[in-house]
């Protein structure tokens, strides 16, 4: 069919946007068709978005439906960032996409401090990714039998799990929570460089085969929030996803006064009454400034599932006044995130975590030491910022007496 | 000084990443510069990153420090979405940009099945941007005396406060938390149709100037933690920021049938079973699917701030059987958006604006209903998806009988 | 009918627990049958249970039914505390009932070491009591106009509520919440002296009577846990319920060290590594170490009802080392009390009311306050007992060297 | 010393309230003594505390501190209550301490209905009580390490635990949570048929001892709030604390009609909009509609730790329209109860316990399940009264047609 056919149908509705490809001869004309399409409805030129160098038709493969071009959004550089990590031990530069101004200035003001202050340790204290589906029975005590049966088949069920995957391995199913009649088996996993969503929920699909086949239980849903999966939630705040990751670093008195013109009982103090208090009092799970800024700006220059920046950007920060120097810790319990597969294989992606040499098989775990390294930089840097402010002002007050 | 030269300078770290503007011709130069330094030191060629065609002297001044380049994100089209609000009233394609196979897809079902059904309605129920800055006293006795001054002047105050923006309008000064010698008051703004973060950040330090000189308050940080930006939180959730929005539909129990391949009664029970129970187990304050999926990629293609998706993903579905049709919501208390300002101006981002007609000013509200109802669409169909799963399962297993 | 006539018959479930009272010539004569079915049935003597002295006419009148006796808890004495507060200002003595060692003992040490630092400063901040139905409507549209309907009759409801009740006050109906076609208005009273919930309950079904009539709403249930009654809430840490008080005090280094056997640095490091990073990690919403003791006794001790001892317990402890002297404070958003009605009126709770000079009218500020005060003594005991614990084990340590 | 003697110099403060019992002849001496002198500066006669048969001298050795004597709360009796438990298995009759008129008959209406539907199915899950110190060391690096001790000398760790115990099990040392430098062990023992907490923090104690001994870690308090003792908190809903249980039942929907006078379906509408949605969105972790009151009258009758209501308290409900039959369910993760030790050998709340054949060793569990049995009556009741309220209203408005 010709391009203005297609679009014609389009247009009627006769054909739909994801039959497009159908009827073209390459993806790249369907994308320009459908593009073509929505700026003849809309009486626009998309210019922009058709101007890509992105592979589309790899893209279309795994990456996205329906697609008309693509998005760009400039990439900065924070660094060098000393990062003593198991992993990642060395300066970084690190790639930050975002729309936000000053956003890269400031973790590049953290990065530069850290550096200075000889550099911050990071360490992954776990690393998993969970699948928690909803099953139904009859009955409170059904729903413990079916428990029982979980507890009972451990060893089978690792093997037809692990059976579905080459990296992944079934670790626990833990915790198996009851409400009423429902169970939400917790299944845990180790998933490699992956990030795993797809991964564990093959898998466990598989699993629930047998359940289905041998109890009377039903399948509610392969996800039943217990994962828990895009959302800010307590249990992975306790149990941890993803990679759980703390960092921390003690920075001289004088780095502080030079570099972030405040002082650590200042930045002490900031942590406690923001951080601390305003979240506890605000029913906030996040006790942090703004982890989420970093996390999102790394996920979206390294090809990561932005959506996981929700439950990536809980934890806790702490600030510690030690005789002047300042103690500053960075804690992050549920960091989803891969170097291989999903966005990762897009260019950009790619050549993002290439610059950290991050990309592919075997990176992951560095990949999170330089996550942490600068979010801590990112926070550090909004804490002390705030915490001058402070400072300028009381000089402002005493300078008026 | 010659690119080779600032290269080497670099490497040798006398001069910082930020400073490469200053001895360079042009951004573009300067953006080239540092990216052969980037590639000269990681031994890389980063040609994607290169390749882009976005203004980046706009984008250096308002969005971004230490450009290098920009990344692609591939962008699809989901549509037609039929909406019934107050300002959107039609149907829509949304765009959607994102690396997550079958997002896309997914929205596209449910868009179809709302569409078939009629259309979603869709209203606004407040609007607003709130900052709540910790102050400090000596007591809580004094502490008192500071929330009685925000109460007293709060005429005064609002005039301050207003004097700095043409658009914002200071609204209320609710709640004034107190805890200890701590205080926390919750500005509230209308903003128009900037997401207004910069907005209310100016207006309100403006505003605490003057405590600052009339009482003996400390200021200890702009924000405290209460407003509470980029992070969950229940009092956004009671109290509402940015957009509150909700969104309904009734589907006949036919249109559930041919479109979702369920039924409105097993729907209900996956949102039961998972929204409902799942996140109360959790500890989650997100009673929904996977709200963050839709609005990562509605805010990644549209230029807003993608660290918002934390909170704008917050709310709570509900699903009713009625008679056999479907009565499915959507509630959505904490949705910061903009139709100017901010990454709205990317090239990218106004053309995906443009394809909704919600470029530029007068347009927020309209935008805001068209995300809602692009929610409910995504939300829809993953629950759908789940439902017909589970049904799927349990006709396989009467037919093993 | 006579005893043994009535017990056979309760043997034989031909009559009801309670139907004695039908059957018997009085109060006591029916509470005696009652319990020796229960000694009988159970081959037991309830010599203790049977051996009261309260009214239990009375009682059974407003405060039990098929009673079978009284049980006894003991009750202590903590004090003098003195108290530093616009309703309550002098030294008290402070009934504690509890069967808990040390507890006492504990709120003791805290009140002495308060009164030789000067005594506690206390105040009020909020005073209200809440009842919030859930209201059914077919859609959001439906819902929204049913809030409006709350918001543009408000003189008119507060006019009805305030009919039922002599001491109740309409304040406000907010926030007023919806989800999907559910809305959950948030009545907010004034009740004086009494707890409020009675009154506020009669007065709400009195204007949801206007509702139903004017309007297709329907009501669901005539609480719509948005109250939010007997349950830990952040809408009730945020926006208040019953009493909302704050208490602090500045203790002198000398008076920390001599009666808490401690330093104010190491009260400091308690609070904020248990009460505030314990409890976040946790995903509580209590910031403090044991509220819950000390407000569980004096409510048992005064009358109070027991089942708000979860609500009345949540709060924020802060403590701050302010050159050796220590700040510390006590924050309590949710205590809802009475000095009247309820079982305030029980003989032994109008004693323990009476010791403190809050029986009666015109008295529940006054109580209050001491309450916030007691709950401070009992903290304060507690973290320093943690903080010497901590010590103690240093000066050890330091002693291996 | 003479009586008179004494008063006279508790009021110039020359001796404290605690010392009295070193100059009386006995226990009840020094109680009257004390009373007195309350009496005295308070110008009251506090005849009915003075009126208790409770055997003070015991209470005085393990329960309380400075007694002046008891106070009376009227214990009524629901029942008979039919459970079908594990160790539970018959008819029993509850006696509930209350001062809240409606409470016991309300339970008793949810009993009958509970026995004409055939008996609640209860059952216990799980059974521990836990303690989770918090220590601290020099980094974050540091912390992993005393994590690995505890991980790497469990077995001998779990032996001196044992040591200090005849009944209670360290079960596991997990999760081990690391924010900063603190971390937060949470030690979870098996502790028999007391409430367990003295008995796992001098275990505790005992490991920590060798913690200090061994590392360099300090410990910075015994309790680090991820216990969580006293206070609701998320990691108790997930991992369950004291017994863990759940209990379900199915009522024929002639008996919902009979004895609830409403349906199934109109009981499930009200779960669903109370209990699960408006707990949601006003950020409540319990999510049910009184479960505190309950507790706290079954608490307070049987002399089990009335602060406990907080953590008791916890729970969701389920409500589910089997066509027509009503399937209700009641899950509660966090009962910490006892039948030996604390306020259990109080004369009155040992008489209590007898009546339900819980007294002594041996019957913690049965207990467990009685009370869960009991806290599903009363929710039972509470929901079917909120539900026929509706249905009331909604035939006066189809009368009104």
């Amino acid at each position: 069919m010709k391009a203005n056919e297609i679009i014609n149908k389009l247009k009627k509705r006769e054909i739909k946007l994801y039959e497009v490809e159908k009827y073209s001869s390459s993806v790249s004309e369907a994308v320009d068709i459908r593009r073509k399409f929505i700026e003849e409805i809309s009486d626009l030129k998309l210019s922009k978005i058709a101007d890509y160098t992105l592979n589309m038709e790899a893209a279309q493969k795994k990456n996205i439906e329906n697609p008309i071009g693509t998005i760009q959004i400039p990439v900065g550089i924070a660094g060098p960032l000393k990062v003593k990590g198991k992993y990642a031990d060395g300066d970084f530069y690190v790639p930050l996409a975002t729309s936000e101004g000053a956003l890269v200035a400031s973790v590049n003001r953290g990065a530069s401090t850290i550096t200075e202050a000889g550099g911050v340790n990071v360490r992954i204290i776990d690393d998993k990714m969970t699948r928690a589906p909803v099953i139904k029975t009859d009955s409170g005590v059904e729903a413990i039998k079916i428990k029982e049966w979980f507890e009972d088949n451990f060893q089978k069920l690792k093997q037809i799990a692990e059976s579905t995957t080459n990296h992944g391995k079934l670790l626990k199913i833990d915790p198996i929570l009851i409400i009423g009649n429902y169970i939400y088996p917790r299944f845990v996993y180790s998933t490699g460089d992956s990030m795993g969503m797809n991964m564990v929920t093959i898998a466990t699909e598989k699993v629930l085969d047998l359940l289905l086949n041998e109890t009377n239980a039903q399948l509610i849903a392969l996800s039943g929030n217990v994962c828990v999966d895009k959302k800010t939630s307590a249990i992975n705040m306790v149990e941890g996803r993803g990679k759980t990751v703390v960092a921390d670093i003690l920075i001289p008195s004088n780095v502080v006064k030079n570099k972030l013109k405040t002082t650590a009982s200042a930045i002490e103090e900031v942590n406690i009454a923001k951080n601390l208090l305003g979240s506890a009092v605000s029913g906030s799970m996040s006790f942090n400034a703004h982890y989420a800024n970093m996390i999102a700006a790394i996920f979206l220059a390294t090809g990561q599932d932005i959506a996981h920046t929700v439950e990536g950007s809980l934890g806790i920060t702490t600030a510690e006044n030690r005789n002047g120097d300042l103690y500053f810790s960075v804690n992050m319990p549920d960091l989803p995130i891969a170097t291989v597969g999903g966005g990762t294989s897009l260019e950009t992606a790619k050549e993002c975590l290439s610059i950290m040499d991050v990309a592919g098989g075997g990176k992951a775990k560095k990949f999170a030491e330089i996550i942490i390294a600068t979010v801590l930089a990112g926070e550090l840097s909004l804490l002390g910022a705030l915490a001058a402010g402070h400072l300028a002002r009381a000089h402002k007050e005493l300078g008026r007496g």
